[in-house]
């Protein structure tokens, strides 16, 4: 797979936050103004050394010209941060089926290898959510498009989003749904995350586990804990968003290398930290892009 | 395009009150009798200097054989004002696809170069109104057709719809979905909404801000505004109804006009007024309809 | 069109409340031991002057054979009486497409120029039937058959349902659904209300309105106030049912007739009286049956 | 019709049973032992002389290919008796299609001349059940099959399910729906029942009312009921499940027996129950079997 | 049909617990390490003598190409343990049609000769469960796939999942639904359960019926109950998961074996614990897998 590039993991640059968290992402205190443009995502998706920019269909679809190099990742379904749980069980609907997405693709020529969807586990909705995840995988499958779960247990009945044992547990369905990969949540709720998150890794088998490096502000912990994450859990990956675009577009590119540099060389933290603090310089060996 | 007549902004005459708000922006006091018919409309946007005229298909193919000349913006959807947000979540559902929009188009001979969605952001019907959305928009662009959605956070979750980094993430959801333009509401709860509405118009992005003037009678405030919410935020556009219909024939007419000069030509308010008060003409230049 | 008779006005006989209210309205005190035959309804509409008769399609499949002279309208929908809107929002949902309709009306050679759909605006279940009425309307214009909509506001929303107002903003949503007639009630919480009907039958614009005589046994008063909704108001027509079918078969024929004569040729109260008693013989001129 | 054999009644044998009640009406006191075992319903349809054995299709495609003789009604929805009215509004889907229905007939060469469901009329999901069952009507008359439609009213909104006039209202709903036949309960809340059931009987016009003859064990008083409905009250049939199958399977067939010959040959009570007792042998007629 | 190498028994091991139970079968005090890695169920299903390896389609998507020899039962749905009965009525919808099994199958090469579904009886969500599983049991029966159901009661309506008259008739329904297994509980809230059991295996006609062995962990106590379940009250074979693959891999492989050699075989519980310890060998013989 390309966007791994051979390492078999894989550097997600997530961008679907503007559906998810509307504007709070984007636009306030400590957030670069660099980032209330919609294209700052693009311009750093298209500088840096990224596997995919996951974001919906409506963005790539109007930016996707100008940035034809960028390996997508299609979100195709998300849900606003306006009802909380409290008032009402999560659910989300795909926007699109895949086949459109496929359609989409050859129509614009664009490289859209991966899609993505995300499921509340334990939401009175699940079935419906599940439902959508397994055709989404399915149709994928057959065209040979990677699928990416996002499995967050929620709602009224989920007593504890970080639970390691429930963790795991998504990361199971994931595999069981079979997805390439499965987004989860870090077991923060623990005395040693990084070797309860071992369970969630083993768990999800062949399915690849990634995971977000957790919201710290702070380059070295983030980093440090990215790497645990990978080197002592085995995850497949990051999935990694607000700790990117957050940043003016100068420093969100270098971040981003210092990711890769991580997930896909290797690298140990403190030579990201020197990408990230742009002393280094870190460029991929580039494969085809099909 | 030519419904923006090159400008790249947009002047919407919104028609599809009689749905929304039933006869209630029709007939009363204050309400010129000529809007109790509802050729009324017809009759201005084929007079006046509009963008595109929005309303539902069912009027379009009731009157539309007698004004074949007006550029239609087709609303998919409409909900009446009945049921309030107080009693249930709001929810408005597509009555047509977009190929039936184009069935109806190549059968009628009529221009309906762009289609129109509401979607209530917030609702816990939110689900499957951007999903209904994102197709009409995926449809619209296969047949190159513009696509319209008016964003409206609205319900139980919702605590205050003019609070303006909301709007800002309403106007970033129309993005994110793909549209050519956003219908928002202006962030009145701001002590400066011209600034404020800003961080919407660049959190859209590519995606144009279309903005009403306000309810505001006063024809200079109502096109000060307009003015500011241009030439200050960044605005791509207008959408106006009742300012406009609720008018006699001849006044409403004028009005559109002077709204027209104001968003595709620029003017200045003091012009504009002239052409409302009828001491001056305009007609903007006529491309090819197509 | 045919059922007018040239006219513009259309008499419509209702004879789909076996559904609407079971057996109540065919058998008990006052009402003619005949209207508890479904065949009754049938009998009244082969020798009466009628303009349509509007009837469920299981009705029409099992008798239409013997009347294959009928002009029959085809009631999409129907929903029973049993709960009240104080247990649920009422929701009523179309039984048969327009295709299938026309698929019926090939096979079987019955005349079926119109199609009807009950729309309950207000009802939390509103965007359903709107979707629907409005697929009717589309489907119907495809094929030549004209649209009935009957549209009553009521839920919990729904505080007068003899709104003046109101009723007027059924009566413009009938028009925005594309509607060629649109059946609403008859505005009886107002002073003179020959004069507020008058609000809606404008705002219905090209869409005719066709309205109930009201529940009056006195066949003066019924047919007096007929004439007013016609000839004041401005109705396109009138949409009756108990107080045709109730009567004896003779009766209710003459009583046909007497509505035909007012609605459709416009003669006087006096006129259709004798027409009513039998003193005087009714026939509309013949036009083509298509 | 065969499975009239041209009286114009039908013997309707009731095996519907092991989904609507379970296993409560095939194990326990006062039931035979043979009726817990599902090939018993076929034993007793495949001896006695029956109209048709109406059925689930999962019990006809196992047990069809042994019995294939039977005229089968496939019944296409069916409910546990788990939930109750108090819990939740009723409601039962299709599990087929007609279509569906057609195709296994070809495929399996067995005689399936009728389908059938259930409506609960009055209950919250009404429209649902309504939607169903006319399009089962339609798509068997399609195809020239049989409808056969059980009409209950039931739900919070309906106060007594055996209401005379209400009764007589479902009997019309069935006519007006199109089925063939309806099935419905009997009046007993009424001093003289058989009169009372008459307005039913008449209320369904040409739409032919089944009766169950009650639940009563006793032989003489079942069949004079049934003698009764049919006779007195008019009704078209009967149909009878457990007063047959609870019964050893030499008793069962006599009772079939018994039955046939009152609706079928229009024989007396004395002599159906010569019948029942072993005591005289009944043969129909036979026609061919389509 | 070779999943019962002829003998009519089915040894299913049930592998779909890593959606239902999320990880609580695969980790922790009491299950072995290897039962966390879902390659674990492949590990045992392709080297142990079983009948048929219950997992869901993501599963066999991803190890399948690995494990090619097993004969695969694909579970369409599966929903998590999350959302507890007192929450919400239980719920589970299919992830895929049989028609996509099948297309899979095809594609893959796989060998998948059986398809199963579960169905929560006196769910509110009943209607929709039944409706699927029919649909799943027609589909498969056209293209010669197995069908199993697991039917188990559950929701506010059920008081006692245990209860064997109401197991009878979950077993009763798996008849009437056309299925070839019906997965039951054992009835364990009886005196004498496996008396009690006869009268679901009757009730359950041609349809056979699998049981669980109960969670007992004594080898020689769950070897018991399944020859009992088998031998006296006439089951069909069994369902089991978590007493095989929470145990290390070689003794559940010797695990399987030793239920299959009951099952299939028929051998007495003594000889099936010398299987289970090792003592014996135990070889099926193998039939042609189509």
């Amino acid at each position: 797979m390309n966007i791994t590039r051979g390492s078999g993991r894989l550097m997600l640059f997530a961008g679907d936050k503007k559906m998810e968290n509307l504007n709070i992402d984007f636009y306030g205190p400590g957030i670069s103004p660099d980032d209330n443009d919609p294209e700052h995502l693009f311009r750093i998706a298209s500088r840096a050394e990224i596997g995919c920019f996951a974001t919906q269909m409506g963005l790539i679809a109007r930016y996707g010209e100008d940035y034809p190099h960028i390996n997508y990742l299609a979100k195709l379904n998300s849900k606003t941060n306006l009802v909380k749980t409290a008032q009402a069980e999560p659910v989300s609907s795909a926007f699109y089926s895949v086949a459109q997405v496929d359609e989409f693709r050859e129509c614009s020529g664009l490289g859209i290898p991966a899609v993505g969807y995300t499921i509340y586990a334990g939401s009175e909705y699940e079935a419906q959510m599940l439902h959508e995840a397994a055709q989404m995988i399915y149709a994928a499958h057959q065209r040979g498009i990677i699928s990416v779960v996002w499995i967050y247990p929620r709602g009224a009945a989920v007593k504890d989003e970080r639970d390691p044992h429930l963790i795991a547990g998504a990361a199971g369905l994931g595999c069981a749904l079979g997805a390439d990969f499965v987004k989860i949540n870090y077991p923060t709720n623990h005395a040693d995350p990084k070797q309860a998150f071992k369970e969630a890794v083993q768990a999800a088998g062949r399915c690849k586990v990634l995971c977000a490096g957790g919201s710290s502000v702070d380059a070295r912990l983030f980093l440090e804990r990215l790497w645990e994450q990978l080197f002592v859990s085995g995850a497949g990956g990051n999935a990694t968003g607000r700790n990117i675009h957050q940043k003016p577009l100068k420093e969100a590119i270098q971040m981003c290398n210092a990711i890769s540099a991580i997930v896909v060389s290797g690298v140990n933290v403190n030579e990201a930290l020197s990408i990230y603090s742009g002393r280094k310089e870190f460029k991929l060996k580039r494969n085809n892009v099909g």
